[in-house]
């Protein structure tokens, strides 16, 4: 594709090599002509400078108010608009308490998206980017979530769409994937494996039309992440908090809820303030928090295991990226295993009224364990970032969550049982 | 109990007697005193008529930016605010290609509320009413999306909940209840076995502090309702659309869909129009649709059977009232097989991307059925209501939903299996 994004009005200058800043222009491009690093997207401060808290404020209850510190989408008729983004914001006081927090503790809830994923955020920008490049399929690797976003959106939007999955992945993100009528490959690998292939067919000509929204869109993709950022300010009244905790898979949205916050500072839309980000992983897949741990710059890839399918990415693409964040804001990683898991899931559902899914579970699980150990500050105000739905990943909990009785319809049953008091 | 709500800002003005017009001052009350008949909310159409569409546009992005036309709430402080409401209204226009329709269709998508189901509106409204009561417990008899929502907004304020189910719900549904750390009785027995223990236990002094909130709370809970129809009058642009299509279980929903395009008529909200009114049952449970077919003013109370369980009321306590909606503006009912429903949730989501649950594919397959006999004017804009999620009733559709392919993760792969083409 040779396509370039034309839209004089963007703040986005041009395509920048996260190894070595080597530039290029905006165009279906991902990884650098120089050293193979990653692009991203640079900006123009001084268009990113323009933007005013007013003119996000009168714009849509979805992500695309902040189309003017996006890539793509600053002429509203472009934009793949499903609603998503303005996700709540939830004061969670009795699991601050639980926790011995004196500070709020808010659990930034992206369950409340259209496919009940962050997912839909990258995807909203993406499938907005691949059309505006010329692309006329859709794609993804997937371990789930974005497999449900990129094959809803294709179905909203009557694109056609192709969505590569491991094989063992949970029953309903199968299902939710395929009832919208696209193709999907269930693939015999991990979700690294699916990755490699999904790689290989972005280069094949039978696929030139094709844009894989996580490999040759990826650029505008991961810019998706940074309006859980952005939305967090402005629901805090146009402030940042003091800590962030946030999964981690690839590494991709930790590191953009960072950017986000420095262009909202430098753009000037919230006082300057300092921020530290802490990073959760799960015991079956904990490449980065491993890495971490031993004060490593490089990322050992690992073959994943446990429940946590959704964060299961055994070779993370923004490993190093991740590890810099966390470094050099003074915040720290950990892992938890699959019943902390669950016992994360039970404690965020019993004192938010939040059902979040096995990923929502590893990042609420690692708070606890790094409040309770003191690397986070229970002084201090946190964000939790909640990406996903317990609907998704109800065979990893079942057992978990059962009627405290069955009994036949009768107030003798109701008293047998014990049931009837106040 | 005797507390009574006090709130002189409320356009409440006290509860109604839907069969004899008694009249009885807002409170704990549900039925009549003289004939036993259902009681409702009665409103001083003067105050109603103050509320203006700017008032209304300046309150929050959720259902309480309508409390200057429900019974509680009107003190913001009071009111439990999940974020329910302003859900997407999506225009489905090749949903409408495929129907043969030649005016727009729009899906009302209530998945996207915080429980994923409409009954977020109505528990809203009811524990904010319960509250107000003076209630210390909450519970309800649920066929499912219920349970759901009151144990998940229990958890949310911190109240305890006492929920009552059919034994032999959606695993989902009875999963994403217990989560939430509250009590959950399965009930050996069909809902309408459920609802009639539940009538026993609000009449017991064990469950005087207990809100049931479709029992003892109903005539508050049910107003919640109307917030579906008020929500989509605004997003329309303030204006009501000459067909709806409602599922059916009790029938309150469609009643209240009515009720709230004729208060919005009477307070000048909207210009006045004609609008016709649609009902939506399965086979295997029709009693309201049955009345409507023989021309019967009485619903035959039957056993329910079949995949759409959220819908499986034999007994239903508004059916009289909806076919009363439906004959009056000149519509129509009708039910449709377990195979139809299934048809339904799948033309639904590869139209429009979204997955509804089983009630969603009711009403879609009603939709179609309705357009194919000329019942329903496909010349005429038509707002489908989508009530749940399909990730509840993934057990219904699980055959038909499967990945087009299983391979290795090789071109050679995806070769063998034809899909290395464009």
């Amino acid at each position: 594709m040779t396509a370039v994004v034309d839209r004089p009005t963007s703040p986005a200058s041009g395509l920048v090599c996260r190894n070595c800043s080597a530039t290029y222009p905006l165009g279906a491009q991902h990884a650098c002509f120089e050293c193979f690093g990653p692009l991203e997207i640079g900006y123009d401060a001084d268009l990113l400078a323009r933007v005013t808290r007013a003119d996000i404020e009168a714009g849509p209850h979805s992500l695309w108010r902040y189309a003017g510190l996006l890539p793509v989408g600053h002429d509203a008729a472009t934009r793949v608009d499903s609603g998503t983004g303005m996700t709540p914001l939830i004061r969670a006081d009795r699991l601050a308490d639980e926790l011995g927090f004196t500070a709020p503790v808010w659990i930034k809830d992206d369950s409340a998206n259209p496919t009940h994923s962050f997912k839909d955020r990258v995807v909203s920008v993406a499938i907005t980017a691949a059309r505006e490049l010329g692309f006329t399929r859709i794609a993804c690797a997937s371990t789930g979530n974005l497999a449900n976003s990129v094959a809803a959106h294709a179905a909203r939007v009557g694109m056609p769409s192709i969505v590569f999955i491991p094989s063992d992945l949970e029953p309903a993100k199968i299902i939710q994937t395929a009832i919208y009528g696209g193709t999907v490959v269930g693939i015999e690998g991990s979700y690294d494996d699916v990755n490699r292939l999904c790689s290989e067919l972005a280069e094949t000509d039978e696929f030139e039309n094709t844009g894989f929204v996580n490999v040759n869109v990826r650029p505008y993709y991961a810019e998706g992440s940074k309006t859980l950022g952005f939305e967090v300010a402005e629901q805090l009244g146009w402030r940042l908090p003091e800590q962030v905790v946030a999964p981690m898979a690839s590494g991709s949205l930790l590191t953009k809820v960072h950017k986000a916050f420095k262009e909202l500072t430098a753009a000037g839309l919230v006082p300057p303030s300092s921020w530290t980000v802490f990073g959760a992983q799960s015991a079956g897949c904990s490449p980065i928090a491993t890495a971490f741990a031993n004060g490593w710059d490089v990322v050992q890839p690992v073959k994943p295991t446990g429940i946590a399918k959704s964060l299961n990415i055994g070779n993370p693409a923004d490993g190093p990226y991740a590890l810099d964040v966390v470094r050099s804001t003074g915040g720290a990683m950990t892992s938890v295993t699959d019943d902390e898991i669950r016992a994360g899931i039970s404690l965020l559902a019993r004192t938010t009224g939040v059902f979040a899914e096995t990923a929502g579970g590893v990042t609420v699980a690692v708070l606890k364990k790094l409040a309770a150990s003191g690397q986070l500050d229970t002084s201090k105000e946190t964000v939790v970032y909640n990406t996903g739905d317990g609907l998704k990943t109800i065979d990893a909990i079942e057992a978990g969550a059962r009627p405290t009785a069955v009994i036949p319809p009768t107030l003798k049953g109701m008293r047998a049982a014990g049931l009837l008091t106040p």
